[in-house]
């Protein structure tokens, strides 16, 4: 057996003895976690001075030593963020939907965990407690596999997490990291399908591009977010700026900050120069097609590679359209099917926006920024779905769980 | 663009007008598509006779070419396949929550179609017109790839159902067959993520493998059967011998069908020869472990790879168990996650089987034959998903949606 069979054989068994807890010893397990990596503050800033010095060395640039750098502050959030989670109620165990067939089978459909989560992800220390705690609340074993450059990290993490396990009497074996961050490695670990049922990629295109060319396990593809504002030619012009003011420079690097613009042709003369006002006292660049270019000199032109970029960055595309059938065509079209926005005042426009545009999130007259799972409610989330299966949109505890049909017979047999 | 990127251009486009359509309109087309069929009957009849006498030249054995041969009967269930369809309620367009913000945000939770759904199967043309049918109903677009040994039939088939489309008025590409049968353009088609959300396999264990190792779009594996049925120390006897006969005999070469029989050993003595002298009258063989073989000459040895095969034939295997918990636990090594059932009159035994085996359904009481979209009550089925992401157990139209967010707002941004 290799060493990821073990970890899986491991978790599998972790899994059979989470699928049990009572809510309230998850809780208590939860807590002794956040104890714990408290109580483990210095050996955990330690290991992440290694790697962020190592990061400085490589050149690596300062966005992502800031993503990578663990402060007392930031660990205190982690452990927040675990008593957070054990405020959530527990999603399992729940009984949706029990009916009765006409031959007295009784057929109800049970909310149960997943099983064991995989969860592939990129250089931010923090996803590792977060992670783990959303998993473990919905009953799940976890497998990790972080980025090299957060290895020294993740491992202190990861040991103070299962000395919180330890303590409170529960399996270690919840919580594993992968040590070995070869990229060999983590493609084994994308067909361990006999022991993970489900895989999350966390971080960039091209993670989790990899991820769904490679797996054969079962992923969640969490998004990318090329999100659209649409001003409609029926907008109000000052909810439009605020909206796209918010979308776009509130926080630049997140999926659902606004990436792209789509104009009404009838008020483009009018809102143009507002718009370029408005965003150039905030240094955004704004890449127009020809249409707006005509109107507002202190634009730049965009190529066709513009409208299919999410920059997380201060540039933003802007595209002229004659009609509403042209700008959900345009962001069907380009849209990475995140979160997009219509401001409008016009009734049949804004329900023909929400019906026909094909994205997680569709919204009337308010901020993309809102698609997260805190926003929405959930208390957590573990990432954005942007795929159709299983979850879409923001995913909390409720999307860490699958269903059984539990039945209930009296000797009935089929006909 | 090439063959299959031409199909899934206008596979998108069906979708984004299936997804308009009124619940009358889909009805109306599916009663113009089962007139068609019923129309074309001659042509279909003589494109299966071509098929079914390559079949036979090629030496395929008789229970296969009972599968690929239509006969008026079979066309006319067809027909009425699509007509049950028309009465079923229309998943599409149910808001299944919405909530109010504490910023007045109104987020609703929308079901809406899938998209554009890839079918891969074998030599059953009548899959043809009942997955395109549900399809439909959800509001998908289809693209069609089945076996090389059924592609007259399936021509035909498909021919008269876009026939049908368009009588009606609406979009044949709804629509379309893979009429290029070669694996290569198969392997193509499982890496169509632009164009396909979901591919579903249905067929053998072989086929179902293929796909899942070489998909990269997003899959829902629908289920090889190695199901179970445990006789507890408190069985009744009589109900636990018409549940394994009806398991095991009703029909031998369905997913349902029982495989694998576990017996407690405190009952193995009185039962085990009762449970020969039934299944001995059925003419199954029963390949059992070596408590068993030491109790019942009749048996045969079990070996280990008896307990993970799915026979499918008039074979079954056999383990006697010293526990509850043994069961469970050699249930959950061997099943394949399919449906499982514990026969017993012990109230904590039948909960403690519930909740431990990790199945898509799992009886008290009953025989596992009931695993089954009609049995069910949803009306008709599409398979049955053995995997936990997204629909687990028999699915019918619900299982083909998806949902999106709709969020209403008046000005809202992030703060």
């Amino acid at each position: 057996m290799n060493y990821l069979e073990q970890l899986g054989t491991k978790a599998r068994k972790a899994a059979t003895a989470l699928n049990l807890m009572l809510q309230e010893d998850k809780n208590k397990a939860l807590k002794e976690c956040a104890k714990s990596l408290m109580g483990a503050q210095d050996n955990i800033l330690a290991a992440n001075e290694i790697d962020v010095n190592a990061a400085i060395g490589n050149g690596v640039k300062s966005s992502l030593i800031d993503r990578l750098r663990l402060t007392p502050d930031r660990l205190q959030g982690m452990a927040d963020g675990l008593l957070q989670i054990c405020a959530l109620p527990d999603p399992i165990g729940e009984v949706l939907s029990m009916t009765v067939r006409p031959n007295g089978l009784t057929i109800g459909k049970k909310v149960v965990p997943l099983g064991v989560i995989g969860i592939i992800y990129e250089s931010r220390p923090n996803v590792t407690a977060d992670a783990f705690g959303l998993c473990f609340k919905a009953g799940n074993a976890v497998i990790l596999r972080g980025g090299s450059d957060a290895i020294h990290s993740n491992q202190a993490i990861v040991k103070a997490l299962r000395d919180g396990l330890k303590t409170a009497g529960y399996t270690e074996d919840a919580l594993q990291l992968i040590e070995d961050t070869s990229r060999e490695v983590a493609k084994d670990f994308m067909r361990m399908n006999a022991y993970v049922d489900v895989l999350i990629p966390r971080g960039g295109a091209g993670l989790i591009k990899t991820v769904v060319e490679n797996s054969t396990i079962p992923v969640i593809e969490t998004g990318t977010g090329n999100c659209h504002v649409y001003v409609d030619e029926f907008a109000d012009f000052d909810m439009a700026l605020d909206i796209i003011d918010n979308a776009k420079t509130q926080r630049l690097g997140v999926c659902n900050a606004c990436e792209s613009l789509v104009i009404h042709e009838k008020v483009s003369r009018s809102f143009l120069p507002l718009l370029y006002d408005r965003l150039h006292a905030k240094e955004i660049e704004i890449r127009s097609d020809e249409r707006g270019l005509s109107i507002c000199k202190g634009f730049v032109a965009a190529t066709e590679e513009d409208y299919a970029t999410e920059y997380l960055d201060k540039i933003i595309s802007l595209k002229v359209v004659e009609s509403i059938e042209e700008a959900i065509a345009h962001i069907n079209y380009y849209s990475t099917k995140h979160s997009e926005a219509i401001v409008t005042k016009d009734y049949e426009h804004a329900l023909k926006f929400l019906n026909e545009i094909d994205s997680a999130a569709v919204y009337v007259n308010a901020s993309t920024r809102f698609t997260d799972g805190n926003e929405f409610g959930f208390g957590a989330e573990i990432g954005i779905s942007t795929q159709k299966l299983h979850a879409r949109g923001p995913m909390g505890l409720k999307e860490l769980t699958t269903t059984k049909y539990i039945i209930f017979g009296n000797g009935q047999i089929r006909k």
